[in-house]
């Protein structure tokens, strides 16, 4: 089976890695993608724009790399519970971004933490993880 | 491992029992629950309280076994998955009834649709489905 893992660097989102490694485990096996959209416009790089193209991308390998450096730890528990394991960083609006990955990747399932790094109560579901859930169209499960 | 399969004889939970039948069938092998909750209140039985209590009873088992005989099909899926199958028919308010029962019995997943049998949008969450994501203290697969 093919797993989808969205990850944010959230203690949720590594939740959601461990439970997708059990479901590898138990499975015997199985691939993962792990999937982090970095979102620009919302890091604090403001002006960025304003910047030469150079620069602009120079600012976002860098974003990139940290954030593909950032899931060593998710992938380390996927790959010791037998996943073959592929990191995935993308530039864009979070949501369109997961549900257009989605579509091309066709995951049997896709797992998520219930919220993000966001200052939300216990019991409340994340906005990203809300939205997932109505967009996208394969079977998504949720992680407390 | 364990799921927790929600049924409510709609086709999006049967859906839900097919998911929950492919990962039992990955895993080779698993128990699940066929969960069915008979909410009173909303079935019609208008003034049931009035009733005499062998009445009341005689209907209860009257609506348990009807929703008991409706999950054959959910149960072979999930037999024909490999999965050992428990149905349970529990009589009260459906998302307390689920929380507490997902609270005894502890399962590794819970499997639901992201609809019931109301005339609920597409793409939008159905009432339950939102309320257990929110309650459940384990991970749930919600499918579409």
């Amino acid at each position: 089976m093919k797993l989808l893992v969205l990850y944010d660097g959230s203690t949720n989102a590594l939740r959601a890695a461990e439970s997708a490694a059990k479901l590898v485990k138990a499975m015997g096996g199985g691939e993962a993608v792990l999937l982090q959209v970095v979102e620009f416009w919302e890091s604090g790089a403001w002006g960025f724009l304003t910047l030469p193209d150079e620069e602009q991308e120079r600012i976002i390998n860098q974003a990139k790399e940290k954030a593909l450096a950032g899931m060593c730890k998710p992938e380390q528990v996927l790959k010791e519970a037998g996943a073959k394991v592929e990191k995935v960083v993308l530039v864009g609006e979070v949501v369109p971004t997961i549900i257009e990955y989605a579509d091309q990747m066709n995951p049997d399932l896709i797992v998520m933490g219930s919220r993000g790094m966001g200052p939300i109560k216990e019991l409340v579901l994340g906005g990203i993880c809300h939205k997932v859930l109505q967009l996208a169209k394969q079977p998504v499960m949720v992680v407390k």
